[in-house]
């Protein structure tokens, strides 16, 4: 490329880099909805938070295009490829933690008999807040390049996990308390696996960073703290 | 392009129809054999499935990375580029059908004390076969371009769904008929809704062969019938 493609090429990704920072900030804005929803069960903020959900992937759209074209029209290699490629994952991965935020919605927009007791709901924020968290530095890592700061949430989502298991084993024991507490506690079981898979996205993102960064996948072994599946109690 | 590097260009799509014909089957089978070890209680079988996963992702990889190579380096328009968005997007919903089969062996790795009634396997089985027929037939319609069978397949999903609902309803009443059946009950749910994604991943995928064909986005309303999140008994 010469001076001048080389010029178009950088005002292509900075669109790009831009479009991202926003589908990002909306997704962090559904999840703290989502989970605010769910507290004080608002259907009315619920509701909300769903017919957002079409912002996220119409912009998930534009990314796409935007890349693709750049990718045919300035046929760019190595570093500059990359860049591009990353921005499609990154925006895939920007639109599921959308669809989770929504799931969480919908299930905050149905009311039950029972409020769920408060210090369930408390560990249900914390994680949220940790996700989000993440959420942010692994947008930051990307808009700076920074595969320090990228390896860092890569390997802070072993606290995600363990937050959802903690919670898993809390709500199987309400569940086993009382027969009342099913209905509840099956939706906010659902709620946490929204929220890990979230986690997982974020470390998806992490993982573009440093081969966006570094040219070559994180070879390193993926942490993974989620053993809710052994956790069911056998009884 | 001239007539040499359309055949090069055909060649080029040929392979990544043909690697996205090979993740398809190797999906569908990690998808009938997390059930069969879910049925089986066969934990042997789960860890294989597990194991498999990798082969996915390896070869989504492979078809991104020759997807975007054929980008810049053929630069094609409409539709040749359409095919090629079609690739990209299709080997990610395919890695995400793989991620959840995965899920599904993780689950059928835990023994429970209990083992399900039959008639709840049963209506699992029927879903996941369901499930494995829209997966077969709309990477048929990828192949063959065929539109009508896409739209056959995402209209279809209502089924998956209601599928899914009945599951759902049945489980909460074990659970709520005896809590020693709340530890299976919650491994089930987390299956069926993982097949219910599967089923999600499957009409994104008859999205794309529309948009692929049609070049513009299939417009209609989509057909969703999930409502176990209003299934929850209010007692």
């Amino acid at each position: 490329m010469n001076q001048h493609t080389t010029r178009i090429f950088d005002a292509d990704l900075q669109t790009l880099v831009q479009k991202i920072g926003e589908m990002g900030s909306v997704a962090e804005k559904q999840i703290a909805r989502a989970v605010e929803a769910l507290q004080k069960r608002d259907a009315v903020l619920a509701e909300q938070v769903i017919a957002t959900e079409d912002q996220i992937d119409a912009l998930q759209r534009e990314v796409e295009d935007k890349a693709v074209v750049t990718i045919a029209r300035r046929q760019p290699v190595a570093v500059d490829l990359r860049n591009l490629v990353a921005a499609l994952r990154i925006a895939i991965d920007l639109e599921h933690i959308g669809d989770h935020a929504e799931s969480i919605a919908k299930e905050a927009a149905l009311l039950t008999d029972r409020t769920p007791p408060r210090e369930v709901l408390v560990h249900l924020e914390l994680m949220a807040q940790l996700v989000r968290d993440q959420l942010t530095q692994v947008l930051q890592s990307y808009q700076n390049r920074d595969v320090a700061m990228a390896l860092e949430v890569w390997r802070k989502d072993q606290d995600v996990d363990a937050l959802n298991n903690s919670i898993f084993r809390e709500l199987l024991t309400y569940m086993l308390e009382d027969a009342h507490n099913i209905s509840y506690c099956t939706q906010l079981l659902f709620c946490a696996k929204n929220l890990e898979r979230i986690g997982d996205h974020t470390t998806n993102i992490a993982e573009t960073v440093y081969y966006m960064v570094r040219g070559q996948p994180l070879s390193e072994e993926r942490p993974k703290a989620d053993i809710t599946s052994t956790l069911v109690p056998s009884r």
